[in-house]
């Protein structure tokens, strides 16, 4: 499980940012009576992938539809990290944690010395990556633990209001993906519940999803580690503990969303290998199902990577989606817009 | 933790059940203006308690007031077992447990002349109970696992919808308290979300919550064992393995909301020291909240019992709320109607 973890962190890629918007506005359609049908999804273009979100929510929610699903079993579940916002050079929350780092070292002068928290305060890079499993470990631990809840949702409410992207220069949480935003909107609109279910921590999502992406924090599904109910001075509190308890992640997905919702989603959306086994069990689903996966194809207004990148590797995905007619997006094409 | 779960199940208590049912219908009372308001608790006898409901509801949902809770924070928490159904004389999952190890045993011949499964075969309770610990573990966790998440589903709802109480006669599912049913319904039709936080399996309430209490399956929290995704013939499925992996009881109940809800409840309901800490927890927040205790007194109508029981005991959480001035609901003077 731990392996799962740090193997995704492995790898630090640089790639160069070349951000070209292209907010191309949308017409508004005429229907066949004439009528002004407003686009419930501008930002993307017309195509395959566009259409077959449309179609699905029309037919699941017409009641004479034979596709029809009832309001209550309308479970859409997204992959956080390179579905709703991007991931690269690296896990967002991996560069949380380095941030972290920097800022509990004045309370651990031993660190100046000390690998492999003397990498991160300088700043290299290589020496905290050289650091293995072992040392990506004992970073994103040590800056996810030793505080309550309650104190840590503080910390990760400053870090995302002000930390800017090393590439972009822009805030973390103004990375997300518009065409997502639309895609929530709209499924929201039609009576779809939409949940997160994400490899990334529960702990470290749910203090902005709602502000960013309108989910609150009962519909954020995620990694986490043990956590302590302590009665401290008679008032309750809970402490994070640095262990690991539960991956949401590949196999952790199904079993997670099965936990925590106890349905299964009628429409999944992912970006990786990871989110295949969240994607097989809603297909597995009775009646009509949507299966998306976001393919990151635009080097120039996003990054470009797939089947040999080692933060969000979409290979596996990539032949099972191909083989059972899913929908794969192609970001450069179907989207006319990345960032808000 | 496992010590926790079979402490629980260790004594057996036989009660005389003297079933009296008092409905009595309250009638619609006039307001200053004259017009007719419908009372949301017609179950509920005029007291304290009910009052202290309904004081609750209706100072959190008025915008005018200082009390006010916006409504996406409407969070409110109910135990199962002893607060929205009965628990005597022992927790009705455990009597699930007995029927299904004997729906198991034609494929278990040696059970016959085997302990603890001969026992429960011949009904001789005295030496399950006997079996200690380990047995009780042995039977919990046989009877729970070994199948999928959706035949165990399945095995439950057939369960559920025939099963009988040995002394009432009653369905399981209609040993369910009428007073409590109308508060679950006031609270939802003022914005409240109503969550189950139970001591009590996950995949033993799922499958009839949301038709006995109206309590969809992503809004019931409970103890859970291990889980494993596997693909199985190109199909994807959950197995229950025989492991506990977390208990939700005393302690366990506000990590369990922390993780599954991310919020603190604005309102909970409990009957026993297993809820203390949610309760605790539920009222360390900032602004108006309501911790209820239901107090079982009525030895005639459904079962009178607290600190010296072996089920649902109430002891600290006793002293705790009179203490505090939480609201404690004494179920012969407070409740006109036990079951619907």
């Amino acid at each position: 499980m731990k392996r799962l973890k740090t193997i995704r962190l492995l790898h630090f890629l640089f790639f160069i940012v070349l951000l070209g918007f292209m907010s191309c506005e949308q017409p508004a359609k005429q229907t066949a009576t004439g009528q002004t049908e407003t686009d419930p999804l501008p930002s993307w273009n017309e195509g395959s992938a566009k259409q077959a979100i449309i179609s699905f929510v029309k037919t699941t929610t017409d009641p004479n539809s034979k596709s029809f699903i009832p309001e209550n079993e309308r479970i859409v579940t997204f992959d956080n990290d390179g579905c709703l916002w991007s991931e690269q050079p690296m896990y967002f929350q991996f560069l949380f944690a380095m941030d972290r780092i920097k800022q509990m070292a004045s309370d651990h002068p031993e660190w100046k010395e000390q690998q492999p928290f003397q990498a991160v305060l300088e700043d290299d890079m290589e020496t905290v990556l050289k650091s293995g499993v072992k040392g990506l470990l004992t970073l994103t631990l040590t800056s996810h633990s030793g505080v309550t809840t309650d104190e840590f949702s503080n910390i990760v409410k400053d870090w995302i209001n002000t930390a800017k992207h090393p590439k972009t220069g822009k805030l973390y949480k103004e990375m997300i993906f518009q065409p997502m935003l639309e895609v929530l909107d709209y499924l929201r609109a039609n009576g779809f519940k939409t949940y997160i279910v994400s490899g990334g921590g529960l702990d470290f999502m749910r203090p902005w999803t709602e502000e960013v992406y309108g989910i609150p924090p009962e519909q954020v599904i995620g990694s986490y580690g043990k956590h302590q109910f302590e009665m401290k001075e008679g008032k309750p509190q809970i402490n994070k503990l640095p262990e690991i308890e539960f991956i949401d992640d590949k196999e952790g997905k199904p079993v997670g969303i099965y936990r925590f919702i106890g349905r299964k989603p009628v429409a999944a959306f992912g970006n990786s290998d990871g989110d295949l086994q969240m994607l097989q069990w809603t297909a597995s689903g009775e009646g009509k199902r949507l299966m998306v996966y976001i393919h990151h194809t635009d080097a120039e207004r996003e990054w470009a990577y797939d089947r040999e990148s080692h933060i969000g590797q979409l290979d596996k995905g990539l032949d099972e989606a191909k083989q059972k007619g899913w929908t794969v997006v192609d970001m450069k094409s179907d989207w006319n817009r990345i960032y808000p």
